[in-house]
């Protein structure tokens, strides 16, 4: 699999193409017409757009690239409101995980590997401030990731009032105002929503959330890691749901 | 901190100071008087010893190490035969994590970050095939290896005997002839055990146990990580004793 495309003649042949491309560099000052078309395709794609100086891109790629880089995902990205209808007409519980701006590609893999373990429908990453699903998350999953799907989404906020208006429970992690994760039914269709390593899950995703649980601690450290947390969440919606009597999920 | 101590008398005298020492190794032909003083004073302290080639010893150091290195431990090693009747004596209801040849430091440092935070009574681990609670795997553990204690066995099936003995539940985990782990009850005084990322728990400890659990996977790639295992397990037990309406543990 080629990691990089350069040129812009290229870059919108692979955006034509419906390869999924993970972001597209261009150069600063960069304003054909050609790439007004290029603006115009990847906006059309979702792909992410990132204006960088000519230096950035030289340390890239060597070749002729004509103030365009654009880098290929290692997986095919989807969208929740693709997911979602399909997971409700195949007669599935969605059990969403969504990642708010984690960032360290370590744990995205190792949540990505729980995800497959525990059934879950499909993971959910903002465009920006997130990983970016490369080789090295597709290794450190496991190979996890060529099977559960990844929503890219541009617009976090938007996609969980999506979420939300179809039925599905948004369950936030927070230290504050928050349950023990025990006390929140998740035998519905439902989001868990996971913070960032640092700063938890921002203001206006937590203002979305139906409820918000945490992970009592009782010690003297008390930092669960966000893969590690993760997979308690993800499992004690397992436990709840065959606890409920469901069916095991179907593999993807 | 020092990390080693060098010399047959130094280590000897480290010894004697109980200080916590990981390893000592010694030149492989190395045989004077004082060598065997250092032998027996070392298989009192439970000290693990091991017999190398002289230039593994030289690239530990350039000092003069007269065929004997000892690395210092991060931490203070107890035994479960402390640990156990302390634990009673306290009113506490046992909650120990067995690390059946876990050898990744990584790993071991989570484990530790989640034993922290779920209130586990102490992490038990064997001599040999196991990690060297080093800077490294404090340092992973985001510290709480300072906090949760760690019981190093010389023998582990011995260690589990005594912890049968003592009333202790041996819950292990396996793919074959597992239960869920839901199904268990976690609520008494329980030991749980978790195999070696490649191999598993090792024959002569899964006899020993009492049952074992699996966690249910629903997957492809169907394999957790030993971490993420861990943390669930161990919040399992934390949600069973709250539902039994146990006081929630108290920090160490």
């Amino acid at each position: 699999m080629k990691d990089f495309i350069f040129g812009t003649r290229p870059v919108i042949e692979a955006l034509q193409a419906a390869q999924t491309l993970d972001t597209i560099y261009i150069k600063k000052d960069l304003g054909s017409e050609l790439a007004g078309e290029l603006l115009e395709a990847a906006r059309a794609a979702g792909v992410p757009v990132k204006r960088v100086p000519v230096e950035r891109l030289n340390r890239l790629t060597r070749k002729n690239h004509q103030g365009v880089v654009a880098t290929v995902a290692a997986v095919t990205y989807y969208k929740v409101d693709q997911v979602v209808p399909m997971l409700y007409d195949n007669g599935e519980n969605p059990l969403l995980v969504v990642l708010d701006g984690v960032t360290d590609v370590r744990n995205f893999g190792a949540l990505a590997r729980t995800a497959d373990c525990a059934g879950v429908s499909a993971l959910v990453i903002p465009e920006r401030d997130s990983v970016s699903v490369n080789a090295d998350a597709v290794k450190t999953s496991a190979g996890a990731l060529n099977y559960v799907p990844v929503c890219r989404e541009h617009n976090l906020v938007k996609s969980l009032r999506y979420l939300r208006d179809s039925g599905v429970k948004i369950v936030g992690t927070s230290d504050k105002r928050s349950v023990a994760h025990t006390a929140v039914d998740l035998t519905g269709p439902v989001a868990i929503v996971l913070g960032a390593e640092d700063r938890g899950i921002s203001p206006e995703v937590l203002e979305l959330c139906h409820e918000c649980v945490a992970i009592p601690e009782f010690g003297h450290i008390n930092s669960l890691n966000v893969s590690v947390a993760g997979g308690i969440l993800m499992y004690e919606a397992v436990r709840q749901r065959l606890a409920d009597g469901q069916a095991a999920p179907a593999a993807q």
